[in-house]
């Protein structure tokens, strides 16, 4: 028994389904899977089939599916106060606000609410804009930072002229030693080519005429590439010699992900700007946003701050914020997730490299790691984008939910996930792969 | 006794508020009002004191606040599966998508979900864009489509290269006879000179260059303005003749805004793609999307979509579409809103020109008007900002909560609203104008 009403069959669903159109896809590839229910890691269809949740969904659901506290906290407020306008003041918002601080370093003030990591980015890189009153912004090849680009060019009205930023957006080659574009042989090698690489393209141009820089801590969908010792520092201080406020992207890999609050906490640097969304409230309800340094919050004191949206700080999102802090607090989740990820998960995946010629390089931290999957070690090819669709079809058929972008493997389960749940899951992949060596 | 613990006092609210950043706004302007609760058209602060929203906050409660038939779908939805991948198959997110198109002409065939209006208006126009080829798109200066406009542009892999369009965004003058652009002294003339200089900026850009065309089909922030009769057929002409793509952004006037589910019904018009958010589920979870016409629909379903994000289709979002729609069939809302806001609403608005010279001109439809209020009804000249700063305190002071933008007061209450409540807040609107007179 599933709850649902008798006739809602997995064919139904997947029949109604057909009124919707779907994300970063061609609409009529394999029939999408459906899902009636789900618990901590585990994911049920309306026939019963259980499915292991290894990808934390799009990496978002951290503290596991239908946390009881988190759907607690969900309905209290919307038989409170469901909705409100930004412009006022609500108790929900300003608690979210305050844990989303204490968790961040002292050197951040405010946070700004948006509805999720895109328009967190977005909004970064305004304040950065208007802070600095410069124009140019700087990003990695090998990044995914959202989708959005037109809104603003579209609108008419004034908001419009401090916003429409078409020139300035220059992308520069970030550390990734297994494909250096350095022609590196060692990470400390990567690390200081890199460096250099990025501090010719701010000479080329123009420090005075850069307002930001925007990084993801540690780039996700790109593959987790971790950066080498030392880089996020040399980053650092090329931002602040000119100037530059500095963007961490920890959409993905905040909020516990990679066994800290923040991903920067690894590398003990402090960026300007934060922005989160996923993990911070597992995407239980939607939400983004951005935490603001001391001198950014200072600014807009006095200047107008030219953005904003309907939904900031909706209550709903706020609630959900609350309640998954605390809980993540009170469990020890994010302490959790550093053990057993680093300890657990991660040596059960590097041992499966030991046996499978098909993964030609894994990197990884607390509950993140990345398969890179190559037709041959020598060569590092990528494997072929049909034998990845046939191996994402089979962990399907096999009860695994993965993340796989490109030639990748991202393993990134929910954090609460239990050392049998990983052993079952690193099974499975490891089933499948042996139809690949 | 509003269910709050003691301590909590709006002073309280305020105080926590302070780590809060806002849209739109210099940070340390007057503080913002505390809310506790809400009900129908009502507001309550933590001392008990009562606001009427006259504004629908962004104009979004549409259905009133805390609806309880919205808020038990939300809370049976997040006991059951508060949050998943949109690349499942989701029965509420059917449910939705069907009502939706159930409310839209057949010409639509599928719906993609998104977080709100921005990116409602972002997928549109990349729809567009994939669908046809071409880069240009066209809207009115008179617009405000959302404020996103570079997370695609910081975004480095591959998939910034599709939807990279930093050139190609052209603006022309809308209709809008009060202001006319076009020195037109009718209706009809400003419908025939605004037709002709559209034809002449589509011709000078190059018919077969442009994509979209994107116009809210009443602008909504841009103070209501009703395009006159005939505006809206002509330029479905003029975009069917070159195969340009019409969108039609009902963020603000759709599900039953001008007592009609889509605004557009009252031009005999059908667009292309339609953009919706607010209304569909009064903003009770943060939702929007795009309505997508046969062909376009057909042509992706060979063609891979390069767009997406985490939360399309969230599904407690879904379950909030599903019962306001349900909710506002049932209660017969949107009927409501066309008699009550034609018959009540708007004469008592109108009456409101005769008593104060303050007042310029007035327009609307259903449940949305704008008072357009000027220094001078010979010279027309806009009422200046201190006398709306001040204006707008005064309204809170008395109760009313109002949605005031440059020179206009934007009447937007709860399409439930009942005449008695009307009553009230034109009262405070004339008591307020009589001091500006």
């Amino acid at each position: 028994m599933n709850g649902f009403a008798p006739e809602i069959s997995n064919q139904y669903v997947v029949d109604l389904d057909k009124h919707v159109f779907h994300s970063w896809s061609v609409q009529e590839s394999a029939p999408p899977i459906a899902i009636a229910s789900a618990q901590g890691c585990s994911l049920w269809d309306f026939e019963g089939k259980q499915y292991l949740d290894f990808s934390s969904q799009l990496v978002n659901t951290n503290i596991g599916h239908q946390h009881p506290k988190v759907i607690d906290a969900i309905k209290a407020q919307a038989e409170t106060l469901v909705t409100i306008a930004p412009a006022t003041a609500n108790v929900t918002r300003g608690e979210a606000a305050k844990r989303i601080l204490d968790r961040a370093p002292d050197h951040f003030k405010k946070v700004f609410f948006t509805n999720a990591g895109a328009d967190a980015n977005e909004n970064a890189i305004r304040m950065a804009r208007q802070f600095t009153g410069r124009d140019k912004v700087l990003s990695a090849y090998r990044s995914y930072h959202g989708n959005t680009g037109s809104a603003i060019a579209a609108t008419g009205d004034f908001r419009r002229v401090p916003n429409e930023y078409s020139r300035g957006h220059v992308h520069f080659f970030n550390p990734y030693l297994y494909r250096t574009e350095f022609n590196a042989q060692t990470e400390q090698q990567e690390c200081e080519r890199a460096l250099q690489h990025l501090k010719r393209v701010i000479e080329c141009e123009g420090p005075n005429a850069i307002a930001a820089i925007i990084l993801e801590t540690i780039p996700g969908t790109a593959g987790f590439l971790l950066p080498p010792e030392g880089y996020l520092q040399g980053v650092r201080e090329l931002a602040t010699e000119h100037g530059i406020q500095l963007i961490f992207d920890e959409v993905m890999v905040g909020f516990g992900r990679t066994g800290r609050w923040f991903a920067f906490e690894h590398f003990n640097v402090v960026p300007d700007l934060i922005t989160f969304a996923k993990g911070v409230n597992s995407g239980y309800v939607p939400a983004g946003g951005v935490v603001i340094s001391e001198p950014i919050s200072e600014y807009f004191k006095s200047n107008f701050f030219m953005g904003g949206l309907t939904y900031s700080g909706h209550p709903l999102a706020m609630s959900a914020i609350v309640a998954t802090l605390d809980a993540m607090e009170e469990e020890g989740i994010v302490r959790y997730a550093d053990e057993v990820g680093n300890n657990i998960l991660g040596p059960a995946l590097i041992e499966l490299m030991e046996k499978h010629e098909t993964i030609g390089d894994i990197r990884g931290k607390g509950m993140f790691w990345a398969l890179e999957l190559v037709e041959s070690r020598a060569t590092r090819e990528p494997l072929s984008n049909s034998k990845i669709a046939s191996m994402k079809s089979k962990f399907a058929e096999k009860g695994l939910l993965t993340f796989i972008v490109n030639n990748r493997i991202h393993v990134a389960p929910p954090l609460i996930i239990k050392p049998n749940e990983i052993a079952q899951g690193v099974a499975i992949i490891s089933q499948v792969l042996a139809e690949f060596d």
